[in-house]
């Protein structure tokens, strides 16, 4: 039968759970509502509550498994302390000391949800097989994690792998959610992406496919635009290129992973996206040619759980 | 009596050796001079002779030495391989195994320069208490070191700590050594800082005491012209301090250390540029106001005997 290990993928909406083999295949994968309520008072319990049933329905005792991760939605400090998770209503927490007291002492561990999701990635994903990389997922944030020797880079004010705030344009001139101004995240999220057309196609009268969508645009618009030789389009995405090769560069020239893995929604763009960040993060690199490499992620969804279960197999 | 380590600083002019307590006291430090002659072929056997003259001076048995560390001006493969120093002569080499085998199998271990500084001012430095730092080191160029749980982070192809090659000014026009543009390394260190000088000097008709020097100015003048309130050199170091801020505090989003530690020439300036800095490092991380900490380095041109002996203690 072998060892297992549990994933759990705590999220503002629902509960990503799944039972994995400790070699890393996912046996079962399921998934249950957040609960909110009352500061989220009821999630750990919820949580606690699933596994011992699917445990139950699988026939797998408590003791066949050698441990759960959990991955929640904001910085979690080196000793598993959780100032606050704004999206689950969580102030002053401990989840894993609180998930693991619920189960009979199981080993828990806890990470910040992108963290997590990177160590997913390099476990069974997109870079597998290394034990050095970067993950930068493109979404309607940029979130980011760092893997140095199979080990997540938490940092000591839990802002390790915070890449979507690193200050990349100096003349952006409104602000990010972090309070700052010229994140990464301003200009390659989704958001950022359809921002940075909106305010190209107002800017000029150059005919565009991304017209069509007007206001309403869209990051899959433009980058399905610019796969089409749309000028306008492929004006868009080299300076949300310029702006991640710089931002890669950087990474690679502080802690020079063996690989970035490049996912969220805005990746689903695939091969002609990486094609265009490495254009850019080469110009930036001029200092080797020997340097980490891009590729796509490959777990979707299911990265937080991956990686949430080998959080425990230290 | 306790047990010894030996730290090795290999420069292009002279080769700096410190013998250790490995409780980090220094009993002794000498130097000798670089034979770069064919290739620095002689340069490890005057470093191995070199060790067993002072230790036999010392009255210190091989015995007692844990191990030797090096520094070296170049990148360093995780395995010791050393590809190239420009500075040395050498190509394709393994200094540490090199030095090892001439003193009966002593374990050494090789680190790339500004890597061994910073553990050195993290062992008995500006960082000393500390496990995560990164040092940043304001010279002729820019290097740096990032250490992490009190190990370097080297990088799978040597370029971790390369932070003097990070892109932080995209209106730069002329060429980094590097091939780059806009480096950190060409408006914040010595060089740069000048050369920021005399731009502004030609740009206008400000007076300032910066003008005494002329085209001579060096990062000195500006440090000092600042810091008498000068309008000019107040101008420049806003320059210089707005990309350093930029820089570290994307370092601090990526790997988040307790401290950075500014090292290097510049750094005479003391308390002044850290206060520069910190204003523009703090308007570039408004995410958190628990985060690293900026401070001078303490160890001037011992760190890398420092550091390269604290290699070996791992």
């Amino acid at each position: 039968m072998g060892k297992k290990c549990i994933g759990v993928d705590v999220g503002g909406t629902s509960v990503k759970l799944g039972l994995f083999q400790v070699t890393g295949e996912l046996i079962k994968k399921w998934e249950i509502p957040t609960n909110k309520e009352e500061q989220g008072k009821y999630i750990v319990n919820d949580i606690a509550d699933s596994i011992r049933q699917v445990l139950e329905h699988e026939g797998v005792p408590l003791t066949d498994v050698e441990g759960a991760g959990l991955g929640v939605p904001g910085p979690v400090m080196p000793d598993g302390y959780v100032e606050v998770c704004v999206n689950l209503g969580w102030k002053d927490r401990y989840p894993a000391r609180e998930l693991s007291d619920l189960l009979k002492g199981l080993p828990v561990k806890c990470g910040n949800d992108a963290n997590v999701a990177a160590l997913g990635e390099m476990w069974q994903g997109g870079g597998k097989g290394y034990t050095d990389i970067v993950m930068v997922t493109l979404g309607t944030g940029v979130g980011g994690g760092v893997i140095i020797d199979e080990k997540i880079i938490t940092g000591k004010h839990g802002l390790g792998g915070e890449i979507g705030h690193i200050h990349v344009r100096d003349e952006e001139t409104e602000h990010c959610n972090c309070g700052g101004v010229g994140c990464l995240e301003q200009v390659a999220s989704a958001t950022g992406i359809a921002r940075e057309a909106r305010r190209r196609m107002a800017a000029c009268e150059t005919p565009s496919l991304m017209r069509n969508a007007g206001e309403q645009v869209t990051a899959k618009d433009v980058l399905d635009a610019a796969k089409e030789g749309d000028a306008l389009a492929l004006e868009v995405m080299e300076v949300v290129g310029h702006y991640l090769g710089v931002a890669l560069a950087s990474l690679a020239l502080t802690v020079d992973p063996q690989m970035f893995v490049i996912g969220g929604g805005v990746s689903k763009a695939g091969q002609y996206l990486i094609e265009v960040i490495n254009r850019h993060y080469a110009r930036y690199m001029p200092i080797s040619e020997n340097r980490g490499t891009i590729g796509l992620a490959k777990l979707g969804n299911d990265a937080g759980i991956y990686g949430a279960a080998r959080l425990v197999l230290d």
